[in-house]
């Protein structure tokens, strides 16, 4: 029988079974409209103020700066567009880097139609902005820098308290996109000094349709979704309960069991990289030391991702080239241009993601099928026929 | 042992078996991200588009008209804002009802501190609007009519097919927040001929923190949410596969069961008004024939609407007064306000909401309780002292 191993969780994860138990009574005997008065819909009540808690704690935050909303995507859109609403006096100008998601990137994108000018900061090979071209970006009509705290194709981790202390002495808010990192590395919003930080429940082992802008005490931002007036009036709908009660669980189990698990997940990351760099034409992309714990990501010479990721689908692993979210384009990934990788190059991108779940056994099985993957998928590539002509 | 009857089915519902089951497995083994090109993503991208196909067939709409949302407020406040982006050119007038839900009301509040000119329509002491006065307000610059199909507080079924037919004769645009009447009563998306259309699934048994939005094909209205270009670019995010698949399968329970569902459900309401109307200085609010099959709404003389709602908790009924999405405030529900009603008695709202789920017992139950109540609460009012006093 074939082995099944899922090794594309920076696109989404399986529930732990910790965020699924909490959810199935919100799903089952405690429907209660957390709004309504009588006692089921108080237990609802408790249940969010109690998600809410954790999901603070978690964060090193207090729970009045935690909103709920349908997912990361929306944190960043609602983020983007209250910062600028909250500052229109001051300015039109955004900063960001190259690399952001499409929720930051084509948000911003619409915005430039509007009116607004952005600047996208370049990033080095390894996906680090400069730090000195980052002080020279913000301008006094600068109202928003917007860096993500760790890219979701390469892994790259970036320094998130410093470009937080740069983008506020000047007067700038700053937001981060921290969908990958939140539940992964440690993230205090205290320490950062973050106005506001974005998380996804599916990217930590919660469920999908469900995320949390955090906005720090103090800024008053306009709401998104208006309406009966839930999350204090700032993002109106009846709460998706079980959904940020099973957000909670697995943020609350990840956090507790963070230390373990980078330790554990690492070793796994860094054995794929290992092995994986030893076949030829292959190169590693991301910050090879400032990188997400569980993101393997390579580009591999002369290949076409979407063949290399469908013949891994036919021997039980998932796996995804590029953006998940964007997997059915066939540009290839902004991210992977922006670190200076060339188009034939760049499509021939490999992201293998792993979080605890995994074991070494499913690490084993991946370096068993990838290689002959590869070589007989430049076996009938014309590309390297022409390579290795040139060579000898 | 107390007994328990759930009749705040308009706040939100128990989740049918149907429902939950078909979500099962998307929160468990089916966890693919729809994005992805592998086997399990391919399955979530499968269930979603089921999912569409379901809740086209339900509304009689094509499934490429259908856009998931994370639930109704957000529908509404999309197809607003849409709205008026794409019809910027006509005009900056909207004509809506005085009763709709604040996920329109709000909306459109905000939207007049923006330079838009909102005129509300009053209601008669049904709630209903009045279609003359309605062809009056629709103007050469009118870009949008919104009314609600049915309403949340009286359940008052609104004639949508010849609000759309006066609304489009003007060249607005017309959206209708269904949210009431979707899953209750038949809506047939070709007979109405709306441009848009708002639904929640937890509305009809479906889970909470999902919805959807019906756009007529032809009309590209602008993207809510951008990033990842989920939902054919309109609406961005790493969908909620398990809730959107619980959602369709609610939806084609509830119609495939409406006939008789509505002979159940109309003959619990009947019995409730017909019982309780005996109650002296008791109302029933709404229209007593256009009305949702199982909305008994009332006032009550002399009564606190908060007390009623809690002395029944304390007997295991849970009921709301006014809107359960504003149940919080202490404000009288603006509905109420809409059709007639004076703030003190307005205060004294009760809603019985009952759907397929409830029993005839659960009717004997309540019409066993409640009485006894409102005498009680009467017994302890001044006002009703003093009003007993008057009469004699």
């Amino acid at each position: 029988m074939a082995k099944f191993v899922y090794a594309d969780n920076a696109g989404t994860t399986a529930m732990s079974k910790t965020a699924l138990d909490a959810m199935l009574p919100y799903l089952t005997d405690y429907y209660g409209n957390p709004s309504s008065i009588y006692s089921l819909g108080r237990k609802s009540r408790a249940a969010l103020d109690s998600a809410r808690e954790k999901i603070a704690s978690a964060l090193n935050a207090r729970p009045e700066e935690i909103f709920f909303t349908g997912g990361g995507t929306e944190a960043d859109n609602w983020a983007i567009h209250a910062a600028l609403e909250k500052m229109g006096k001051k300015g039109k100008h955004i900063v960001t880097s190259s690399i952001e998601h499409h929720a930051v990137g084509h948000t911003l994108a619409a915005l430039e139609k509007n009116g607004y000018e952005v600047t996208y900061l370049p990033v080095d090979g390894n996906g680090q902005i400069s730090l000195s071209e980052l002080e020279n970006a913000v301008r006094d009509d600068t109202v928003l820098v917007t860096i993500m705290m760790a890219n979701n194709e390469i892994g790259t981790i970036l320094p998130i308290a410093e470009i937080a202390r740069i983008a506020k002495s000047k007067g700038a808010l700053f937001h981060t996109d921290a969908v990958q990192a939140v539940g992964h590395i440690p993230v205090d919003v205290r320490a950062l000094d973050a106005d506001m930080l974005s998380l996804a429940a599916h990217k930590f082992r919660g469920p999908k349709g469900v995320g949390a802008l955090f906005v720090k005490k103090g800024h008053a931002i306009p709401a998104f979704i208006l309406g009966g007036g839930q999350e204090r009036g700032r993002r109106s709908g009846t709460e998706n309960v079980a959904g940020i009660v099973g957000m909670a669980a697995a943020l609350e189990e990840a956090v507790q069991n963070m230390d373990g698990n980078i330790v554990k997940i690492t070793k796994m990351r860094d054995r794929l990289i290992k092995e994986l760099l030893k076949i030829p034409y292959s190169r590693l992309t991301g910050d090879p030391v400032n990188r997400l714990p569980g993101t393997a990501s390579f580009v591999f010479e002369c290949i076409e991702g979407e063949a290399l990721v469908l013949s891994l689908d036919a021997k039980g692993v998932c796996a995804s080239s590029g953006s998940a979210c964007s997997s059915a384009s066939l540009d290839p990934s902004h991210v992977l241009l922006a670190i200076g990788l060339k188009h034939e190059v760049a499509h021939g991108s490999l992201r293998l993601t792993v979080n605890e779940a995994n074991t070494e056994d499913d690490i084993d099985y991946i370096l068993d099928v990838l290689p002959p993957i590869i070589s007989r998928l430049r076996d009938m590539s014309p590309l390297w026929e022409e390579k290795m002509n040139v060579r000898a």
